[in-house]
Protein backbone atom coordinates (compact mmCIF):
# COMPACT_ATOMS: atom_id res chain seq x y z
CA UNK A 1 0.00 0.00 0.00
CA UNK A 2 1.19 3.58 -0.90
CA UNK A 3 -0.23 6.58 0.96
CA UNK A 4 -0.71 9.55 -1.09
CA UNK A 5 -0.91 13.34 0.25
CA UNK A 6 -2.88 15.82 -1.45
CA UNK A 7 -3.82 19.39 -1.31
CA UNK A 8 -7.62 20.42 -2.79
CA UNK A 9 -8.81 23.88 -3.63
CA UNK A 10 -12.56 24.01 -4.25
CA UNK A 11 -15.40 26.06 -5.14
CA UNK A 12 -17.85 24.84 -2.29
CA UNK A 13 -21.23 26.21 -3.61
CA UNK A 14 -22.33 23.53 -5.47
CA UNK A 15 -21.52 20.98 -3.16
CA UNK A 16 -23.10 19.19 0.28
CA UNK A 17 -19.37 19.90 1.93
CA UNK A 18 -16.36 17.71 2.25
CA UNK A 19 -18.21 15.22 3.18
CA UNK A 20 -21.86 14.55 4.10
CA UNK A 21 -24.07 11.91 5.92
CA UNK A 22 -26.24 11.20 2.84
CA UNK A 23 -23.80 8.83 0.14
CA UNK A 24 -26.32 10.08 -2.44
CA UNK A 25 -25.23 13.87 -1.96
CA UNK A 26 -22.51 15.93 -4.15
CA UNK A 27 -19.37 16.08 -2.03
CA UNK A 28 -15.74 16.93 -2.63
CA UNK A 29 -14.97 13.77 -0.76
CA UNK A 30 -17.29 11.56 -3.07
CA UNK A 31 -15.56 13.18 -6.30
CA UNK A 32 -12.05 12.64 -5.08
CA UNK A 33 -13.00 9.19 -4.65
CA UNK A 34 -15.00 8.65 -7.84
CA UNK A 35 -12.09 9.73 -9.60
CA UNK A 36 -9.69 7.28 -7.67
CA UNK A 37 -11.87 4.43 -8.62
CA UNK A 38 -12.05 5.36 -12.03
CA UNK A 39 -8.42 5.27 -12.16
CA UNK A 40 -7.47 2.27 -10.61
CA UNK A 41 -10.17 0.14 -10.63
CA UNK A 42 -11.22 -0.48 -6.65
CA UNK A 43 -12.73 1.54 -4.10
CA UNK A 44 -10.71 4.16 -2.85
CA UNK A 45 -11.38 5.87 0.78
CA UNK A 46 -10.02 9.86 1.28
CA UNK A 47 -9.68 11.27 4.29
CA UNK A 48 -9.66 14.89 4.66
CA UNK A 49 -8.19 17.20 7.60
CA UNK A 50 -11.27 19.20 7.97
CA UNK A 51 -15.02 18.44 6.72
CA UNK A 52 -15.89 22.08 5.63
CA UNK A 53 -19.56 22.77 5.82
CA UNK A 54 -21.93 23.01 2.76
CA UNK A 55 -21.18 25.49 0.38
CA UNK A 56 -17.92 26.18 2.26
CA UNK A 57 -14.55 26.78 -0.29
CA UNK A 58 -11.13 25.76 0.23
CA UNK A 59 -7.94 26.89 -1.29
CA UNK A 60 -5.72 24.72 1.10
CA UNK A 61 -7.90 21.41 1.66
CA UNK A 62 -5.18 18.56 2.79
CA UNK A 63 -6.30 15.21 2.40
CA UNK A 64 -4.92 11.43 2.23
CA UNK A 65 -5.11 7.82 0.70
CA UNK A 66 -4.19 4.80 0.07
CA UNK A 67 -3.43 2.85 -3.07
CA UNK A 68 -2.57 -0.81 -3.35
CA UNK A 69 -0.32 -0.42 -6.30
CA UNK A 70 2.04 2.48 -6.19
CA UNK A 71 1.40 5.33 -9.05
CA UNK A 72 3.46 8.43 -10.25
CA UNK A 73 2.60 11.68 -8.44
CA UNK A 74 2.55 13.23 -11.53
CA UNK A 75 0.13 10.47 -13.11
CA UNK A 76 -2.05 10.98 -10.57
CA UNK A 77 -2.29 14.84 -10.81
CA UNK A 78 -3.36 14.44 -14.58
CA UNK A 79 -6.16 11.83 -13.66
CA UNK A 80 -7.24 14.54 -11.01
CA UNK A 81 -6.64 17.34 -13.67
CA UNK A 82 -8.45 15.08 -16.35
CA UNK A 83 -11.48 13.91 -14.52
CA UNK A 84 -12.03 16.74 -11.39
CA UNK A 85 -15.32 19.08 -12.29
CA UNK A 86 -13.95 22.76 -12.77
CA UNK A 87 -14.55 23.75 -9.64
CA UNK A 88 -12.56 21.44 -7.68
CA UNK A 89 -8.50 21.00 -8.07
CA UNK A 90 -5.76 19.06 -6.98
CA UNK A 91 -3.24 21.35 -6.61
CA UNK A 92 -0.40 18.82 -5.05
CA UNK A 93 0.31 15.15 -4.80
CA UNK A 94 2.98 13.55 -2.46
CA UNK A 95 3.93 10.16 -1.46
CA UNK A 96 3.33 10.01 2.07
CA UNK A 97 5.04 8.15 5.09
CA UNK A 98 2.28 4.85 5.74
CA UNK A 99 1.40 6.49 9.11
CA UNK A 100 0.02 9.90 8.05
CA UNK A 101 -3.04 10.68 8.34
CA UNK A 102 -4.36 14.47 7.12
CA UNK A 103 -6.62 14.95 9.92
CA UNK A 104 -4.40 13.34 13.09
CA UNK A 105 -1.45 15.30 11.79
CA UNK A 106 -2.55 18.37 11.46
CA UNK A 107 -1.31 20.65 13.85
CA UNK A 108 -3.62 23.73 12.65
CA UNK A 109 -6.12 25.08 10.28
CA UNK A 110 -5.90 28.82 8.90
CA UNK A 111 -9.58 30.14 7.67
CA UNK A 112 -10.78 32.90 6.09
CA UNK A 113 -14.44 34.88 6.72
CA UNK A 114 -14.30 37.69 3.54
CA UNK A 115 -17.13 40.24 4.06
CA UNK A 116 -18.02 42.66 1.76
CA UNK A 117 -18.46 46.32 3.21
CA UNK A 118 -19.36 48.08 0.35
CA UNK A 119 -22.92 48.89 -1.34
CA UNK A 120 -21.03 48.21 -4.25
CA UNK A 121 -20.65 44.62 -5.48
CA UNK A 122 -17.80 43.00 -6.71
CA UNK A 123 -19.68 40.63 -8.91
CA UNK A 124 -16.22 38.42 -9.69
CA UNK A 125 -15.85 37.39 -6.05
CA UNK A 126 -19.73 37.51 -5.28
CA UNK A 127 -20.14 33.90 -5.16
CA UNK A 128 -16.67 34.16 -2.23
CA UNK A 129 -17.61 37.05 0.00
CA UNK A 130 -20.63 38.16 2.32
CA UNK A 131 -21.97 41.79 1.97
CA UNK A 132 -23.12 42.73 5.17
CA UNK A 133 -22.93 47.30 4.89
CA UNK A 134 -23.76 48.12 8.42
CA UNK A 135 -20.94 50.49 9.46
CA UNK A 136 -18.86 47.95 12.20
CA UNK A 137 -16.05 49.47 14.74
CA UNK A 138 -13.06 47.05 13.97
CA UNK A 139 -12.01 48.12 17.84
CA UNK A 140 -14.80 46.57 19.22
CA UNK A 141 -14.61 43.10 17.07
CA UNK A 142 -11.10 43.07 17.92
CA UNK A 143 -12.15 43.29 21.75
CA UNK A 144 -14.63 40.47 21.52
CA UNK A 145 -11.63 38.08 19.59
CA UNK A 146 -9.93 38.90 22.73
CA UNK A 147 -11.88 36.83 24.74
CA UNK A 148 -12.65 34.30 22.22
CA UNK A 149 -9.19 33.63 21.68
CA UNK A 150 -7.45 30.73 23.84
CA UNK A 151 -8.91 27.08 25.35
CA UNK A 152 -12.87 27.59 25.78
CA UNK A 153 -15.50 25.67 25.79
CA UNK A 154 -17.47 26.80 22.38
CA UNK A 155 -20.95 24.82 22.79
CA UNK A 156 -22.39 28.94 22.38
CA UNK A 157 -21.00 28.34 18.91
CA UNK A 158 -21.36 25.36 17.87
CA UNK A 159 -24.25 24.52 15.20
CA UNK A 160 -25.18 20.66 16.11
CA UNK A 161 -27.30 20.64 19.23
CA UNK A 162 -26.98 17.41 20.00
CA UNK A 163 -23.40 17.34 20.24
CA UNK A 164 -22.42 14.99 22.81
CA UNK A 165 -18.95 15.13 23.30
CA UNK A 166 -16.65 18.03 24.57
CA UNK A 167 -17.13 21.36 22.96
CA UNK A 168 -13.99 22.53 24.59
CA UNK A 169 -10.69 23.46 21.28
CA UNK A 170 -8.14 25.98 20.98
CA UNK A 171 -8.25 29.06 18.85
CA UNK A 172 -4.99 30.48 18.67
CA UNK A 173 -5.69 33.47 16.90
CA UNK A 174 -8.58 35.66 15.31
CA UNK A 175 -7.25 38.27 13.25
CA UNK A 176 -9.00 41.09 11.62
CA UNK A 177 -7.41 42.61 8.13
CA UNK A 178 -9.50 45.68 6.86
CA UNK A 179 -9.05 46.31 3.17
CA UNK A 180 -10.51 48.75 0.99
CA UNK A 181 -14.06 47.47 0.31
CA UNK A 182 -13.59 44.65 2.42
CA UNK A 183 -13.15 43.20 5.88
CA UNK A 184 -11.02 39.75 6.45
CA UNK A 185 -11.14 37.70 9.65
CA UNK A 186 -8.50 34.99 9.76
CA UNK A 187 -8.84 32.01 11.93
CA UNK A 188 -6.18 29.89 13.36
CA UNK A 189 -6.85 26.96 15.21
CA UNK A 190 -6.58 23.09 15.22
CA UNK A 191 -9.86 21.96 15.35
CA UNK A 192 -13.54 23.43 15.11
CA UNK A 193 -16.68 22.85 15.98
CA UNK A 194 -19.63 22.22 13.02
CA UNK A 195 -20.74 26.06 12.08
CA UNK A 196 -18.32 27.36 15.04
CA UNK A 197 -16.53 29.71 12.95
CA UNK A 198 -19.63 30.76 10.91
CA UNK A 199 -21.35 31.18 14.11
CA UNK A 200 -18.68 33.15 15.70
CA UNK A 201 -18.17 35.48 12.72
CA UNK A 202 -22.08 36.52 12.73
CA UNK A 203 -21.77 37.30 16.40
CA UNK A 204 -18.57 39.52 16.02
CA UNK A 205 -20.74 41.43 13.26
CA UNK A 206 -23.26 41.75 15.58
CA UNK A 207 -20.78 43.69 18.09
CA UNK A 208 -19.48 45.62 15.00
CA UNK A 209 -22.89 46.60 14.42
CA UNK A 210 -23.12 47.93 17.78
CA UNK A 211 -25.98 45.20 18.30
CA UNK A 212 -24.35 43.33 21.32
CA UNK A 213 -21.23 44.50 23.67
CA UNK A 214 -17.93 42.91 23.29
CA UNK A 215 -18.39 42.14 27.33
CA UNK A 216 -21.03 39.93 26.25
CA UNK A 217 -18.90 37.18 25.16
CA UNK A 218 -17.50 35.37 28.44
CA UNK A 219 -21.36 35.43 29.44
CA UNK A 220 -22.24 33.84 26.17
CA UNK A 221 -19.37 31.36 26.40
CA UNK A 222 -19.67 30.34 29.99
CA UNK A 223 -23.63 30.16 29.44
CA UNK A 224 -23.58 27.14 27.04
CA UNK A 225 -26.23 27.72 25.16
CA UNK A 226 -26.30 28.01 21.19
CA UNK A 227 -29.25 31.12 21.58
CA UNK A 228 -27.31 33.16 23.40
CA UNK A 229 -24.68 33.69 20.77
CA UNK A 230 -25.08 35.42 17.13
CA UNK A 231 -26.32 34.48 13.86
CA UNK A 232 -24.54 31.96 11.54
CA UNK A 233 -22.90 33.99 8.67
CA UNK A 234 -23.44 32.36 5.29
CA UNK A 235 -20.93 29.87 4.12
CA UNK A 236 -19.84 31.51 1.02
CA UNK A 237 -17.62 34.00 3.08
CA UNK A 238 -16.09 31.44 4.36
CA UNK A 239 -12.60 29.06 3.06
CA UNK A 240 -10.39 26.69 4.30
CA UNK A 241 -7.04 28.29 3.63
CA UNK A 242 -3.92 26.25 5.07
CA UNK A 243 -3.68 23.17 6.83
CA UNK A 244 -0.65 23.01 8.84
CA UNK A 245 2.09 20.15 9.97
CA UNK A 246 4.88 19.68 11.48
CA UNK B 1 -33.76 66.24 -19.19
CA UNK B 2 -30.61 65.11 -17.63
CA UNK B 3 -28.31 63.30 -19.22
CA UNK B 4 -26.24 60.01 -16.50
CA UNK B 5 -22.84 58.86 -17.62
CA UNK B 6 -22.10 54.86 -15.38
CA UNK B 7 -19.79 52.66 -15.00
CA UNK B 8 -20.54 49.01 -14.78
CA UNK B 9 -19.17 45.94 -13.92
CA UNK B 10 -20.26 42.68 -14.82
CA UNK B 11 -19.96 38.77 -15.07
CA UNK B 12 -21.09 37.92 -18.53
CA UNK B 13 -21.31 34.17 -18.08
CA UNK B 14 -25.28 34.49 -18.12
CA UNK B 15 -25.56 36.89 -20.92
CA UNK B 16 -25.86 37.08 -24.26
CA UNK B 17 -23.89 39.99 -24.64
CA UNK B 18 -24.32 44.00 -23.59
CA UNK B 19 -26.96 43.91 -26.96
CA UNK B 20 -28.44 41.61 -28.38
CA UNK B 21 -30.95 41.32 -31.69
CA UNK B 22 -33.68 39.58 -29.95
CA UNK B 23 -35.01 41.85 -27.32
CA UNK B 24 -35.80 38.67 -25.20
CA UNK B 25 -32.65 37.27 -24.50
CA UNK B 26 -31.03 38.35 -21.40
CA UNK B 27 -28.58 41.32 -21.83
CA UNK B 28 -26.67 43.54 -19.67
CA UNK B 29 -28.40 46.37 -21.28
CA UNK B 30 -31.79 45.03 -21.01
CA UNK B 31 -31.38 44.73 -17.38
CA UNK B 32 -29.96 48.17 -16.68
CA UNK B 33 -32.92 49.10 -18.66
CA UNK B 34 -35.47 46.92 -16.62
CA UNK B 35 -34.02 48.54 -13.12
CA UNK B 36 -34.26 52.44 -14.39
CA UNK B 37 -37.73 51.98 -15.94
CA UNK B 38 -39.06 50.30 -12.36
CA UNK B 39 -37.68 53.10 -10.52
CA UNK B 40 -38.73 56.33 -12.64
CA UNK B 41 -42.05 54.59 -14.25
CA UNK B 42 -40.98 55.36 -17.98
CA UNK B 43 -39.01 53.34 -20.50
CA UNK B 44 -35.41 54.35 -20.30
CA UNK B 45 -32.80 53.60 -23.12
CA UNK B 46 -28.87 52.81 -22.00
CA UNK B 47 -26.32 53.33 -24.43
CA UNK B 48 -22.85 51.35 -24.07
CA UNK B 49 -19.65 52.72 -25.03
CA UNK B 50 -18.85 48.90 -26.40
CA UNK B 51 -20.92 46.00 -27.21
CA UNK B 52 -19.46 43.30 -25.45
CA UNK B 53 -20.15 39.62 -27.03
CA UNK B 54 -22.49 36.99 -25.15
CA UNK B 55 -20.35 35.67 -22.30
CA UNK B 56 -17.83 38.70 -22.30
CA UNK B 57 -16.59 40.19 -18.66
CA UNK B 58 -16.32 44.10 -17.86
CA UNK B 59 -14.84 45.52 -15.16
CA UNK B 60 -15.29 49.24 -16.42
CA UNK B 61 -17.95 49.21 -19.19
CA UNK B 62 -19.47 52.96 -19.53
CA UNK B 63 -22.78 53.78 -20.41
CA UNK B 64 -25.03 57.14 -20.26
CA UNK B 65 -29.07 57.45 -20.12
CA UNK B 66 -30.94 60.46 -19.92
CA UNK B 67 -34.01 61.05 -17.71
CA UNK B 68 -36.93 63.43 -18.07
CA UNK B 69 -36.30 64.55 -14.41
CA UNK B 70 -33.24 64.93 -12.81
CA UNK B 71 -32.38 61.97 -10.07
CA UNK B 72 -30.10 62.29 -7.22
CA UNK B 73 -26.41 60.10 -8.33
CA UNK B 74 -26.56 58.42 -4.42
CA UNK B 75 -30.22 57.52 -5.73
CA UNK B 76 -29.98 56.15 -8.55
CA UNK B 77 -26.63 54.03 -7.17
CA UNK B 78 -29.10 53.13 -4.40
CA UNK B 79 -31.89 51.41 -6.79
CA UNK B 80 -29.12 49.93 -9.02
CA UNK B 81 -27.67 48.17 -6.22
CA UNK B 82 -31.64 47.07 -5.22
CA UNK B 83 -32.80 45.99 -7.91
CA UNK B 84 -29.92 44.27 -10.25
CA UNK B 85 -29.12 40.92 -10.06
CA UNK B 86 -25.71 39.82 -7.83
CA UNK B 87 -23.45 39.64 -11.51
CA UNK B 88 -24.30 42.87 -12.59
CA UNK B 89 -22.98 45.63 -10.72
CA UNK B 90 -22.92 49.91 -11.05
CA UNK B 91 -19.73 51.54 -10.04
CA UNK B 92 -20.36 54.74 -10.09
CA UNK B 93 -23.54 57.57 -11.45
CA UNK B 94 -22.37 61.05 -12.60
CA UNK B 95 -24.51 63.68 -14.20
CA UNK B 96 -23.13 64.43 -17.59
CA UNK B 97 -23.29 67.16 -20.37
CA UNK B 98 -26.24 67.17 -22.54
CA UNK B 99 -24.21 66.12 -25.26
CA UNK B 100 -21.75 63.70 -24.24
CA UNK B 101 -22.32 60.10 -25.46
CA UNK B 102 -20.79 56.74 -24.16
CA UNK B 103 -19.66 55.75 -28.07
CA UNK B 104 -19.10 58.37 -30.09
CA UNK B 105 -17.12 60.34 -26.32
CA UNK B 106 -14.47 57.73 -26.15
CA UNK B 107 -11.38 58.17 -26.96
CA UNK B 108 -10.03 54.63 -26.37
CA UNK B 109 -10.81 50.88 -24.62
CA UNK B 110 -8.98 48.32 -22.75
CA UNK B 111 -9.86 45.24 -23.09
CA UNK B 112 -7.57 42.07 -21.62
CA UNK B 113 -7.50 38.55 -22.58
CA UNK B 114 -6.60 36.02 -19.54
CA UNK B 115 -5.38 32.62 -20.58
CA UNK B 116 -4.86 30.05 -17.90
CA UNK B 117 -1.45 28.35 -18.75
CA UNK B 118 -1.19 25.20 -16.22
CA UNK B 119 -2.92 22.46 -16.03
CA UNK B 120 -3.32 23.01 -12.60
CA UNK B 121 -6.58 24.84 -12.54
CA UNK B 122 -8.03 28.12 -10.38
CA UNK B 123 -10.81 27.05 -9.45
CA UNK B 124 -12.07 30.66 -8.70
CA UNK B 125 -11.10 32.20 -11.52
CA UNK B 126 -12.48 29.59 -14.09
CA UNK B 127 -15.37 31.25 -15.28
CA UNK B 128 -12.74 34.65 -16.12
CA UNK B 129 -10.07 32.78 -17.69
CA UNK B 130 -9.38 30.34 -20.52
CA UNK B 131 -6.65 27.73 -20.46
CA UNK B 132 -4.49 27.07 -22.81
CA UNK B 133 -1.42 24.61 -21.54
CA UNK B 134 -0.02 24.27 -25.21
CA UNK B 135 3.86 25.84 -24.28
CA UNK B 136 4.71 28.96 -25.74
CA UNK B 137 6.78 31.41 -27.24
CA UNK B 138 5.70 34.27 -25.83
CA UNK B 139 8.84 36.35 -28.21
CA UNK B 140 6.57 34.67 -31.15
CA UNK B 141 3.84 35.75 -30.07
CA UNK B 142 5.00 39.77 -29.14
CA UNK B 143 6.50 39.50 -33.34
CA UNK B 144 2.88 38.77 -34.51
CA UNK B 145 1.24 41.29 -32.18
CA UNK B 146 3.85 43.83 -33.45
CA UNK B 147 2.70 43.06 -37.25
CA UNK B 148 -1.31 44.19 -35.86
CA UNK B 149 -0.60 47.15 -34.03
CA UNK B 150 -1.69 50.24 -36.23
CA UNK B 151 -4.54 51.24 -38.37
CA UNK B 152 -5.30 48.08 -40.50
CA UNK B 153 -7.88 46.32 -42.83
CA UNK B 154 -9.23 43.57 -39.55
CA UNK B 155 -11.72 42.12 -42.22
CA UNK B 156 -9.90 38.21 -41.25
CA UNK B 157 -10.48 38.78 -38.09
CA UNK B 158 -14.18 39.45 -37.77
CA UNK B 159 -16.78 37.39 -36.87
CA UNK B 160 -19.27 38.94 -38.85
CA UNK B 161 -19.06 37.17 -42.39
CA UNK B 162 -21.57 39.69 -43.85
CA UNK B 163 -19.79 42.73 -42.51
CA UNK B 164 -20.50 45.48 -45.28
CA UNK B 165 -18.78 48.85 -43.24
CA UNK B 166 -15.34 49.31 -43.26
CA UNK B 167 -13.27 46.87 -41.49
CA UNK B 168 -10.19 49.33 -40.95
CA UNK B 169 -9.55 49.91 -37.03
CA UNK B 170 -6.99 51.10 -35.07
CA UNK B 171 -5.11 48.91 -32.40
CA UNK B 172 -2.77 51.03 -30.69
CA UNK B 173 -1.66 48.73 -28.34
CA UNK B 174 -0.64 45.01 -27.65
CA UNK B 175 1.05 43.94 -24.67
CA UNK B 176 1.61 40.13 -23.63
CA UNK B 177 2.39 40.58 -19.54
CA UNK B 178 3.38 36.99 -18.10
CA UNK B 179 2.69 35.66 -14.73
CA UNK B 180 3.17 32.89 -12.76
CA UNK B 181 0.68 30.57 -14.06
CA UNK B 182 -1.21 32.99 -16.88
CA UNK B 183 -0.35 35.21 -19.47
CA UNK B 184 -2.75 38.54 -20.24
CA UNK B 185 -3.01 39.93 -22.85
CA UNK B 186 -3.88 43.84 -23.07
CA UNK B 187 -5.73 45.52 -25.62
CA UNK B 188 -6.07 49.07 -26.44
CA UNK B 189 -7.85 50.22 -29.31
CA UNK B 190 -10.73 52.62 -29.85
CA UNK B 191 -13.22 50.41 -31.39
CA UNK B 192 -13.29 46.41 -32.66
CA UNK B 193 -15.30 44.27 -34.85
CA UNK B 194 -17.44 41.71 -33.65
CA UNK B 195 -14.82 39.21 -32.11
CA UNK B 196 -12.23 40.60 -33.63
CA UNK B 197 -9.91 40.90 -30.24
CA UNK B 198 -11.16 36.64 -29.52
CA UNK B 199 -10.17 35.89 -32.95
CA UNK B 200 -6.54 37.90 -32.76
CA UNK B 201 -6.16 36.26 -29.18
CA UNK B 202 -6.85 32.83 -31.03
CA UNK B 203 -4.07 33.87 -33.38
CA UNK B 204 -1.80 34.76 -31.31
CA UNK B 205 -1.87 31.44 -29.29
CA UNK B 206 -1.31 29.29 -32.69
CA UNK B 207 1.89 31.52 -32.94
CA UNK B 208 2.93 31.14 -30.11
CA UNK B 209 2.31 27.56 -30.09
CA UNK B 210 4.16 27.02 -33.17
CA UNK B 211 1.35 26.06 -35.32
CA UNK B 212 2.04 29.47 -37.36
CA UNK B 213 5.04 31.43 -38.23
CA UNK B 214 4.69 35.06 -36.84
CA UNK B 215 5.91 36.11 -40.28
CA UNK B 216 1.93 35.38 -41.69
CA UNK B 217 0.58 38.18 -39.99
CA UNK B 218 0.81 40.46 -42.78
CA UNK B 219 -0.48 37.58 -44.91
CA UNK B 220 -3.04 36.76 -43.24
CA UNK B 221 -4.25 40.59 -43.01
CA UNK B 222 -3.97 41.15 -46.18
CA UNK B 223 -5.89 38.29 -47.32
CA UNK B 224 -8.96 39.67 -45.73
CA UNK B 225 -10.62 36.23 -45.40
CA UNK B 226 -11.99 34.75 -42.21
CA UNK B 227 -10.62 31.92 -42.20
CA UNK B 228 -6.95 32.94 -42.83
CA UNK B 229 -6.98 33.82 -39.46
CA UNK B 230 -6.60 31.56 -36.23
CA UNK B 231 -9.52 29.98 -34.04
CA UNK B 232 -11.80 32.57 -32.08
CA UNK B 233 -10.82 32.15 -28.24
CA UNK B 234 -13.76 31.55 -26.17
CA UNK B 235 -15.49 34.65 -24.69
CA UNK B 236 -14.96 33.75 -20.94
CA UNK B 237 -11.43 34.65 -20.88
CA UNK B 238 -11.82 38.28 -22.03
CA UNK B 239 -13.04 41.51 -20.21
CA UNK B 240 -13.55 45.03 -21.25
CA UNK B 241 -11.23 47.00 -18.25
CA UNK B 242 -11.82 50.44 -19.28
CA UNK B 243 -13.46 53.26 -21.65
CA UNK B 244 -11.10 56.65 -21.69
CA UNK B 245 -12.39 59.49 -22.70
CA UNK B 246 -10.76 62.91 -22.78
Amino acid sequence: MQNYKITVAYDGTRYKGWQSQKTTEATIQGKLEGVLEKTVGYPVSVTGAGRTDAGVHAKGQTANFRLQEPLDEAELLEWFYRYLPGDIAVLTVKKASERFHSRFFATGKVYCYRIRTSRIPNVFERGYTYTYTEPLSIEAMREAAGYLTGTRDFTSFCGNRHMKKSAVRSLYEIRLQEEADELKIFYYGNSFLQNMLRIITGTLLEVGAGQRDPKEIPEILAAKKRECAGFMAPACGLALLEVKYN
